[in-house]
């Protein structure tokens, strides 16, 4: 962990600049994958299948036996964790769901923003070391509040039965696909995989990749998407053992992990990375966490507020102010995914199960996008109803505008219902 | 205008496909241009100026005093026009801010979410044959209201008193830079342009395309956006005036603007295309208006209920209700971007004056898509804060979640907090 104290602007961004992942080799391997998908269809994804994951069955779509099957060789420990979860979950994405809005703008004139449901959405689960049952939770309870009519994942062949039977609680179609094959099937469908409104997930640089070339086709997607990342803010009453383990458990991730440490505390400081080597020592994914802690950063400030620019400058995807008037300072928030506040809320409560989402967003995409929230899989539609009057009350002004524009049929639109 | 009648499905999907704009030609150039603002900076901004606009006057910035007196160079009949315009927007706008949650999910956890308006915005408005006042309107008043601090505009050279009158009512900085280059510039920034968050507005297909790229680096941008498009379903209550009225209005746009009507009544049918040839005779940009009719469709159905079926399968940018019970059909509404009720709401209405937005998903996007609204210009932050009690009524079942997934680093945050 480098150590910055009393450190120029210039080194501070230096120290804090992101990986650029610029790469033309897996721009063009994703975009032929795609090529491939459109073209050929579910051979292209039973051809992938073979060769990217041995997996010789032909088979695309798990069947409604094998979900039943998963569910019973769930444990009870793992279906109550669930249900916990999902409890919380459920109970804050449901106070999500908007109002719709209805506005009489001139009399004679009433306008309406109504929240519709998106009606069929993709959710990606990457495969990998470590089955993503909160991902599927964190994306199908959304989409199940929201009121989407179906669910459907892809995930490579050979999914836990634990990843099943959270899938089995939201009725979700699971096929067994993954990469950016899946994406690709997602986006634009084959004769199996159903083409769906939106694509939900995270995955590897190939995943990525695919979900940025089919959203720049007009498929809509939830977020880029970049390394996880986590900012802590800590002062002198912050426990060094807790700051420590948020820290480990955001490097734990992978090698690219970001980690920030700012405190304005030299003894914390101090502490906290002692407590780091102690800990790191006792760590099953020690390896991963070693090296993105490699990479990170530790900041000594002089105040909390210069802290708190320093990160809404960075917009980290997690925020943690381990500091002892946490809402004092979190009202200086302007850039973040997630807010954790005070000393008993690490970032992997919200990472499971105190009903936060943890799908958000990184690389200081923060800035300009959202997390995931029941908004995420629901679309609005405005709808207006004019009569004489209102029409009337706005005649003179519409047509002035659309000539102003040079658009005479659009004056004329409106002056065959007044001028009779 | 095709007509189909007694139409098989497939008939209907021929009938209805969009023009699909792969164009590889300008895909490379947009390319070319983001790399050379990215590379040059402002010296590539005024060399396109030069080159694709005739402008050698080497700036980039309106000034105060030219934006002073573009005011003085507007009419009172525009500045009341757009005065009245502005409060209907203001109005409906104002109603969409939406409210901040705050749940206890589990006693002793609170989590929040919570509305942040975007810091700075970049709107970008075309030049071209017509100055698009009710486009800077459309786009910062929803901006203003949201609490943007900064708004940007990009429009080619020399924009007219008009545009830039309206621009200072929102205390807006405008560049005179159009096409693709000023896509790039708001995007990534240069010494003069600011990079922003998040990318507005409509163009050709060189802006689009640009939007496009850039938002596939992670850019937020409104929507993806393709040629103007209004359906239109009447019954026999309509006017065949009205109707004819509604879709050269449409037409008028441009050569590939979409236009679809649908009715049950034969005699409407009859009658709309008979007024249309009509009025199109008498119309200033009927050239525009023929090529676009010329790809349009005409569809007589056997009910209202297979008119709504057919619509929201294209899902258009506009959909006008031409019946006797326009609240009744549009309970049917799927998809869709704005919906126009009755006999007395032309969609010129909503393009200028009504309240709603005219920033719209077009070519079938309103299926994932959603329409500029007040939210458009904000992003949502979550916080949590847990005490001692409600993290360990969660630990449990967190720890055993993160195990599940093999994130031992997380378990541990947890317990080095609920194991003393």
């Amino acid at each position: 962990m480098k150590t910055l104290i009393n450190s120029t602007n210039r080194e501070l961004a230096e120290a804090l600049a992101r990986p650029t992942a610029s790469d033309r080799g897996c721009r063009e391997v994703v975009a032929e994958i795609i090529t491939q998908v459109r073209t050929f269809g579910d051979d292209a994804l039973i051809n992938f299948n073979k060769s990217y994951d041995g997996d010789e069955s032909g088979k695309l779509e798990v069947s409604q036996n094998e979900m039943e099957a998963a569910a019973d060789a769930t444990s009870t420990t793992i279906k109550e964790a669930v249900a916990l979860a999902m409890a919380n979950i459920t109970k804050f994405h449901r106070e999500q769901i908007p109002a719709n809005v209805e506005v009489e703008t001139t009399p004679g004139i009433s306008c309406s923003l109504r929240y519709f449901p998106l009606e069929r959405v993709g959710l990606y689960i990457p495969g990998g070391t470590a089955p993503l049952l909160s991902t599927i939770m964190m994306l199908a309870i959304p989409a199940t509040v929201a009121g989407c009519r179906e669910i459907i994942i892809c995930t490579p062949p050979n999914p836990t039965a634990e990843l099943l039977y959270v899938a089995s609680l939201f009725n979700a179609r699971v096929f067994t696909v993954g990469g950016a094959q899946a994406i690709a099937a997602l986006a634009y469908g084959t004769k199996t995989i159903p083409a769906v409104n939106k694509i939900f997930g995270p995955g590897n640089r190939y995943v990525t990749e695919a979900k940025m070339q089919v959203s720049a086709t007009g498929v809509a997607i939830d977020m880029p998407a970049g390394p996880s990342e986590v900012l802590v803010i800590a002062d002198q009453t912050a426990d060094p053992r807790f700051i420590a383990a948020d820290l480990l458990s955001q490097a734990e991730h992978g090698n690219d992990s970001q980690v920030v440490f700012i405190t304005n505390s030299p003894a914390i400081l101090e502490e906290t990375k002692a407590e780091i080597a102690l800990q790191l020592a006792a760590l099953p994914r020690k390896e991963f966490a070693k090296n993105s802690l490699e990479n990170s950063t530790a900041i000594l400030v002089s105040s909390l507020s210069e802290a708190m620019n320093i990160s809404n400058g960075y917009a980290p995807e997690h925020l943690i102010l381990a500091v002892s008037e946490p809402e004092k300072l979190a009202a200086a928030v302007e850039n973040a995914g997630s807010v954790f506040l005070g000393h008993y809320s690490p970032e992997s409560a919200g990472d499971y199960s105190s009903g936060t989402n943890h799908t958000l967003p990184t690389s200081g995409f923060a800035r300009g996008w959202s997390g995931v929230s029941t908004l995420s899989f629901m679309k609005t539609i405005t709808f207006q109803q004019l009569n004489q009057r209102g029409l009337m009350a706005i005649s003179d002004a519409t047509a002035t505008l659309a000539r102003a524009e040079g658009l005479e049929g659009h004056a004329r639109a409106i002056e065959v219902r007044t001028q009779q």
